[in-house]
């Protein structure tokens, strides 16, 4: 199943690389744990990071009350996201050809605040699942105050797009005999093991879900 | 030597995290392969990554022609940017406090297309040579035909901020007593050993600069 291709999201430049479909798109959207998200004030762009969540076509953040993006991308009821993984420097010989292979995404969404707890709660589940599958039902909920502390911004994807780069370098054909020195250096992004905090008795098994994350990401998000 | 702290380049949420300090701000900057950058088309706010350099206090990307972010941020004349270094992930007894610990920079900056092939020059050497020290000088430098292919621009920083987490997970003290495990997940971003391209004779010894590079990155950004 793939996205519409409008003006806003095909891909114009490295447009081989390109990816419309779903499967695509939500594969690198799970894989990290942070997305840059886009928003105006005053008309001036601004960009930010954030931790999120995923279910199926909707993406969660969350914020404190009258945090600058939230009100931006609430007052403009829309917004575009982006999430980068870099996999690897690519050297070439010529300065010009040199590049990176990543697995990146932008989002364009409609956004909407959630107003219930219960909405709320689905949207916090989803950005604390995110970080850590199975860590909802691994920690206190979220009480009364806290949810009236938080913020949480659903946004549909309308559409989006997917650019992946997984290509060895490449010179042009005349630069083959300079004598530089061309090739990759692999890039990871790697969980190491999990530390207890101070007051976590340390005979104190690691459960099984933050274990599982581990083992899925010390080789790469 | 602090940014101005104004409207725009504030922390509000977190101050105790916030740096003003250019050292600050410019290791962030540097320790970064790629930042994130706002721009306006039709009102709309859109993000998207790119690599970039950074000499002093002004930071150079690069583009081809009639790019669509480069062209929306020469019209702009001035640009939002953030880095994002992820380091730790926290988890606590609380959904709540769930956090990260994590080195950004959000840049205000001037933005002026360069147009002479000295100067474009100049911005090119500093965007290689932050993607490798050194590289500039182990590559063939780009030609005519290249250069007039190429868009560089220049940022010019007006005021920029960091935020620097770097402290324990932290719950509500009635929640230590709560059986849940709590703890942080290490992150890091690294190299691995370089590889050379199919071209290059596997017994070429792999240049000092990106020794020099894989051994300082290989254990993280």
């Amino acid at each position: 199943m793939d996205y519409n291709k409008t003006e806003i999201n095909t891909v114009k430049r490295g447009a081989n690389k390109a990816a419309y479909d779903k499967k695509s798109v939500h594969s690198i959207l799970d894989a990290s744990e942070i997305c840059h998200i886009a928003f105006n004030v005053n008309g001036k762009a601004f960009v930010q990071p954030i931790n999120f969540g995923r279910e199926n076509e909707t993406i969660y953040i969350h914020g404190s009350l009258q945090n600058r993006m939230t009100s931006a991308l609430i007052e403009a009821k829309e917004v575009c996201l982006s999430v980068m993984l870099l996999d690897s420097m690519k050297l070439t010989r010529s300065a010009f050809h040199h590049s990176v292979n990543y697995r990146s995404v932008m989002v364009f969404g409609i956004v909407k605040e959630l107003k219930t707890d219960s909405d709320k709660l689905k949207g916090l589940k989803s950005i604390i699942n995110h970080f850590v599958p199975g860590r909802w039902e691994n920690c206190r909920k979220p009480n009364e105050k806290e949810l009236k502390a938080t913020r949480v911004l659903e946004i549909k994807i309308e559409t989006a797009s997917a650019k992946i780069a997984d290509v060895p370098p490449t010179d042009n054909t005349e630069d083959y005999s300079l004598d530089y020195w061309a090739g990759s250096i692999p890039i990871k992004t790697v969980c190491q093991y999990p530390i207890p905090d101070e007051k976590t008795d340390k005979s104190t098994q690691i459960p099984e879900h933050i274990l599982k994350f581990y083992e899925k990401k010390k080789n790469g998000f």
